[in-house]
C-alpha cells in the first residue's frame, strides 16, 4: 500500500491526501513534523535531501517527495488530467504558480502567524511583504476564477487540488478572503466534491 | 512560428530559449521587461494576469506562461522528457523544488542585487533570509549531483533545463558556488550540450 509522510497540519501534505480521497484510493499516512525536527534526522535527509515533508513511499520502497510531483505522479491517467496537451500545460501553470507565487506567501505566512516555534522569523517588515505577495496571487486567482469554474477549466484538474489546500487556509494567516467572491465560491465547489474530506482528515488503516 | 515573449536578462525567460536552442527549433524572440511596466499593461495583464514572463505565444495565437509549464509543453516526446512515469514524476520534483526554493530565493535575491529600480526592497534583513535559504537550495541541489550526473539521472531533462540559468547567474547575486563542487561540475556539463547557448543568445528573426 502507498505511504504518505506527511504532516496532517500542512497544507503541502493535504494536497495528496485529498486527491487520493477524492480517487477512493487507500493509503497509510505516517505522522511526520518538520516543526520537531523529524524531517531533519540523517534517516529522513537520506530519503528527502530537502528535509521536508510530504514524501511518498512505494508499495516497493521508491519515494518521490515534492506535493505537486506526487499529485503529478498519481493522479496520471486520472479525470484530474486533461487529455488535451494544452489544457494539460495550463494545469501545470497553476500548479508551478502555486509552488512560486501562492505557497512562497500565503503558506509561509500562515506558517508564521500560527506556529510558535516559528514566531521569531515573522518579522514585521516580512509579514508585511508575504501578505503583499499573498494577496496579489489570491488576486490572480480570483480573476481567473471569473473566466472559467476550475483551473482545469470546466472540470477540477490537479492544479485544483494544489491550490485549495493553502487557499481554503489562507485566513489562518490574516488573509482576507472578502474581496474574492469568485474565489470563495471555488473553494465551495471543491468542497462539494464527491469524496472531499477535510484537512484534519487521515485514512484508518 | 512560436513567440517567446520574454526579458533577456531573465533566467526565468531564458528557459524556454535553451530548451529550444537544445532542440534546434525555430522560434521569434520579442523583448518585453518586468522592469520597464510593460508586462503590467493592460494588455498585457489581460494575456498573462500575473503580470510575468515569459509568455508562450502558439502560432495560432493561444497563450501559455509560467516558465516550466512552457518547458513542459515544448519539450513534450523530446529527450529531455524520461519515459518512464517516476522518473518523469522525479523531473517534475526538482521543477517544484525550482519554483519553490530555488527561484524564490537564489532569483529574487540576484533581481535585487542588479536591479536599480528593486534596491528599495533589498533590506538587510530580507537579503539575508534570501542569501540564507538560497544557499540551502544550492546545497539541497549540490549533494543530489553526487548521486547523478543531471537532475533527470544520466541524461539532462527539463528540470536541468530549468534548474541551470539562475543556478548560474547565482553569483550575481552574490552566492558563492565554490562550496558546491558537484554543482559546479554539473553547469559545465549544461554548457557542453550540443546546441547550448548563453543567456544574452536570442534567434536572429
Amino acid at each position: 500500500m502507498l505511504t504518505i509522510h506527511g504532516m496532517l497540519d500542512s497544507g503541502n501534505c493535504y494536497k495528496p491526501r485529498l486527491l487520493l480521497a477524492l480517487l477512493g484510493r487507500p493509503f497509510r499516512h505516517n505522522e511526520v513534523s518538520t516543526l520537531d525536527g523529524s524531517t531533519r534526522t540523517p534517516e529522513f535527509l537520506r530519503r528527502n535531501p530537502a528535509g521536508q515533508c510530504p514524501l511518498l513511499e512505494l508499495e516497493d520502497g521508491r519515494l518521490l517527495p515534492e506535493s505537486n510531483a506526487i499529485l503529478a505522479y498519481l493522479g496520471e491517467g486520472s479525470r484530474f488530467v486533461p487529455a488535451d496537451p494544452f489544457r494539460r500545460a495550463h494545469m501545470l501553470r497553476w500548479m508551478f504558480f502555486e509552488q512560486n507565487a501562492h505557497e512562497a506567501s500565503v503558506a509561509v505566512r500562515r506558517a508564521l502567524t500560527v506556529y510558535p516555534s516559528r514566531r521569531a522569523d515573522a518579522t514585521p517588515e516580512r509579514m508585511a511583504l508575504l501578505l503583499r505577495n499573498g494577496t496579489a496571487a489570491l488576486a490572480v486567482m480570483d480573476r481567473h476564477l471569473l473566466t472559467e469554474p476550475f483551473f482545469g477549466g470546466d472540470a477540477p484538474s490537479l492544479a485544483d487540488i494544489a491550490l485549495y489546500p493553502y487557499s481554503a487556509a489562507a485566513p489562518e494567516g490574516s488573509f482576507d478572503l472578502q474581496p474574492f467572491p469568485a474565489l470563495g465560491a471555488w473553494l465551495r465547489r471543491i468542497e462539494a466534491l464527491p469524496g472531499y474530506r477535510s484537512r484534519d482528515w487521515r485514512p484508518q488503516v
